[in-house]
């Protein structure tokens, strides 16, 4: 018995899965349940991990996408990921997540190999203090996933939210893992959901809202995550169009020294 | 014989499927070819209508992810079409695209009912002249799809790469089939690919670049859509982020009125 080892991050916990003859089998972790079923960030996270895991695996994530079928219930999960074609430098993925038979998210992933090209950074990122100028908190005490975040709201935080409409979905704030923990692509993954709807913030209330499709493009190596760490990444958000019972949201997530880790976009289901 | 029976539109012949014992088969059609293969566009057109087609098609488009693995042959293609999940109010499919058993293309699309509710468009439209004081012409007479859209670059059109690199990606043109045609949710799909590779801007030159993933969030019901009519779209398109291989490019499609019809993110392979 080794009376040292230090308990997992409860993140590593939540995306750990168990591979056996070809079955990927995961499951659901209390400190990342949202209101009905996992925070759909952490799904996501999963998927990129079986994937990263996967003994096929050629590169590292390029895109993702994750559709959310329907609630997951608490307990274990099967994983199907499949490279449905390996290019010399990426690859195309197809994933389903399931319990007892029924599939509750789809996932389509492209992975590639990283090679220096000519770059620039076209969006600037959005004007914020430094994190240790913004004080932390702000999620909501009820949600339990958000426990594991350390959230600094530098715009649009809920405590915004007085019951009066705004004229803008924007929403800016520091966040990291709770403990801190390095970054890696399922991490920031997760960190791509970590927004609360943006119609609570245009209608000043709370209304029923769900994601139904989430895409997350990656603009960084794994290299360049390790250069992150554990730093604070500065994530802003809005919406462009809410309508017909959806809306989508586009996101930036910036690293230390105004380096954009992800850019995605989600649609969103609502009710009001 | 009705010799007065007209030809169809080219988009239309385009999207043309075969549906035989819950088997689909498309082809490629010339006018929509690219440099390698089909438009991709038109693909994801293709990929739509074989969806709305199906037997089992449960709303209208909300989101579609089209995956493009590898380059399509000239000729027939199958197409799989599997509706994963209908709940009460939206529709999850899973769709792939292959040339003689081997995967050419995945997709997954979220299609669901559309109700009225709450709305708002909270992106602005860019400014532009009116269609008619915009000449139309700019796109490429090599490019065999381009022939099919009526463009007026208003920014950001090729003409401008005189091999000096510019500072911003921006494209924004009116654009419509040719000859006009009413818009329906495939013709919407399509034109969201219509951009050029935005690295081109960039750079003020040709390089190696091609569409990996595309992802359409659709703000319109079937009844916006016949509101519009065949009038040109405003269609406006930049990157945020070109390095390591890849680069983004996030696109809005308006429609008359100020409408906002779908906006749309690609992630982009180019070498450099």
């Amino acid at each position: 018995v080794d009376g040292t080892k230090a308990q997992p991050h409860p993140f590593d916990d939540a995306v750990t899965l168990e591979r056996d003859n070809g079955q990927v089998r995961g499951r659901t972790t209390a400190p990342y349940n949202n209101m009905v079923g996992p925070f759909g960030g952490v799904t996501a996270a999963v998927i990129v991990r079986a994937i990263e895991q996967h003994p096929e695996v050629h590169g590292q994530p390029i895109a993702l996408t994750v559709n959310y079928l329907g609630p997951i219930a608490e307990g274990g999960f099967e994983l199907s990921a499949r490279p449905v074609r390996t290019n010399r430098t990426n690859q195309h993925w197809t994933v389903e997540l399931s319990q007892g038979g029924a599939v509750t998210t789809t996932a389509t992933a492209v992975f590639g190999l990283r090679r220096p090209t000519w770059s620039a950074t076209e969006a600037a990122p959005p004007t914020a203090p430094a994190p240790a100028d913004v004080p932390v908190g702000g999620f909501p005490a009820a949600i339990a996933w958000a426990q594991n975040y350390e959230a600094r709201f530098v715009d649009g935080g809920l405590d915004g939210l007085g019951g009066l409409p705004l004229d803008d979905s924007v929403t800016t704030m520091w966040i990291r893992d709770h403990p801190a923990r390095a970054l890696d692509f399922a991490a920031l993954t997760a960190i791509s959901d970590t927004f609360y709807p943006r119609v609570f913030r245009r209608l000043g209330s709370f209304v029923p809202a769900g994601t139904v499709s989430l895409t997350t493009y990656f603009h960084v190596s794994a290299e360049g995550l390790a250069k992150q760490g554990s730093e604070p990444l500065l994530a802003t958000a809005r919406a462009h169009r809410f309508g017909l019972g959806y809306f989508d949201q586009s996101a930036q997530l910036w690293g230390t020294g105004g380096t954009l880790l992800a850019t995605s976009q989600q649609i969103v289901y609502f009710k009001a």
